[in-house]
Order: structure tokens, then sequence, then C-alpha cells
């Protein structure tokens, strides 16, 4: 048996998981930054905290490596557009026809999502080419409707 | 702004985000452990790396808190049963009816999943009342078909 598996094997595994998909913003040093994430989770109930994962690769690393609040968005099966603007490099995520505003410590809150939390960033932890952020939810909003969901390459919604 | 939010509101932001669903397995000191899963992520690429949560009060985390090695099983639409299974307290999970074999290193291996991923733990990582355990996968399969999803307190499909 190998050490390890090789890359093509795990991409194809991880193809089968299936995820909720959210949009991490922060206020970042100069000008906002978010992305799109399938890795977000609840981690303790007491105390709360939560995590998701971020490639140190990635162009928000910076503004992720210093944030010390940051917004987490659940959005709903009508907003895949808006997890493909938070996806794509290149762009302004945040120019219109995008509707947010700043909220409690400056941090981007999006409009029409189905939950917010306002979290204080608590902990980096490095693995490997990622960071696992945890972090404490200080400040949260929510409404009813149905979550998108990513699977195997795919935006879909619950049946 | 209280310094973090209620058990109650967190409890409701976290009921919108949907997750898939997996069963998350140990060869245990004295007999296999198990258990259902919402938190299972993948966490880096090179090298690759998951990782996935566990109250460090439930009945699974002594197995867990040794174990060298574990198996991350991703259920499909139609293995419902097997995550309430996985999530039950006070019976045998690996009773027959369930299918299963030990697989590489002594890990137990469900049968008809959608992935199944046997991984070496890379590290431990206490966070408030959980562990986010870090694990390395050194063999996987995989077969085709839909996830099985979770949601507001409920199983879902994707549509």
């Amino acid at each position: 048996m190998p050490a390890t598996i090789d890359a093509d094997l795990f991409r194809s595994l991880l193809r089968r998981h299936a995820a909720g998909v959210v949009v991490i913003t922060a206020p970042g040093p100069t000008r906002p930054a978010g992305f799109t994430a399938t890795s977000f989770t609840s981690v303790s109930l007491a105390p709360p905290l939560v995590s998701f994962c971020l490639d140190r690769r990635s162009s928000s690393w910076p503004a992720l490596e210093t944030a010390e609040h940051v917004g987490v968005h659940v959005l709903t099966e009508a907003q895949e557009e808006v997890a493909r603007r938070f996806a794509t490099s290149g762009i302004d995520r945040f120019a219109a026809p995008l509707n947010w505003s700043a909220g409690p410590h400056a941090v981007p809150m999006l409009d029409g999502v189905l939950a917010v939390l306002v979290c204080r960033v608590a902990e980096r932890v490095h693995a490997g080419d990622h960071a696992i952020v945890l972090a404490e939810p200080i400040h949260g909003e929510h409404s009813d409707g149905a979550p998108l969901l990513y699977h195997n390459g795919r935006y879909l919604k619950a049946a």
C-alpha cells in the first residue's frame, strides 16, 4: 500500500461528497475580501466555534491571515450566481449588482442569504497547503429557505 | 453586542447549513467504533488531508482518541438507515443486518457506500468541547450514485 493516495484518486473520492455552499467575507486591509467555500462546519457548541478552510496560496489569504472578524454566509438555492462570483478570479467580487453592506466590525454582509454569522477569528491552524480557520460567532441573522449544495463539480438543490 | 451568541441562536443558524453525511469508523481498543458525522471536509490537496469533528464527551471518543487509522464513508441517498444507526446510542452499531468487513489496518469498511477513504490519523486539534481530527488518506474506493444530505434536522436527497 502506498504511503498516501495520488491526487487524481483523492479528487475522485472528494467529488462523491456533497456540501452546503457558503461565502466567507472579511474587511481586508485595503478592500473587502470574500470567497466561496464548501468546507464550513460547526465545531463546538460550548463555546460556539465554527471552522472553514482556505488555500494559503489563494488571493483571499492575505486578508484572512490578518482578519480579526469574518462573515460566514449560508447561500440559498437561488444564489448560485453569488457562489460563482466569489469563486471567480480577476474580478471585483463586490461590484454591482451584488447587494451588500458593512456590518458589525466592518464585516461585509451579503443580502438575501439563508444565514449569516459574524465571527471573531479564534485560531488559524496550518494544515498542508491550507489553513483551518476557527471562529467564534458573535452575531447572527437567519431567514427561511432551501440551501445551495455542491456535488460532483455542480451546484444542486435539495429534493 | 454580546461576547458570543447564545446556544439557541447558534443552533438556529447551523440548521440553515446543509451537509453531506459520512460514517467514521475505527478499529477501537476492544471492538469497532463508528459514528455519523456531517463535519467531514477536505482540507489540503498537497499533502492530501481531510478532517472531521467529534464531541470529546461522545461514546466514540475513547476509540478516536487513540486510533491510528480511520475509515471515512460517504453515504448514498439510499443509506439513511445507516446514518441513523451510527447516530443511535446504546446499540451495537455493527450488528446485522449491516454489511461490513475489516479493511486495511483493521479499519471497519461498510458496504454499499459512495466512497470510502482509509486514512492515517495525522493530528487531533482540541477545539472547545470537540476535537478536529486531521487525517491523511492512504487508500480509497468509490462508486457512482447520489449522496445523502442533512439539513434542518432532516435527511434529504439532491434534486
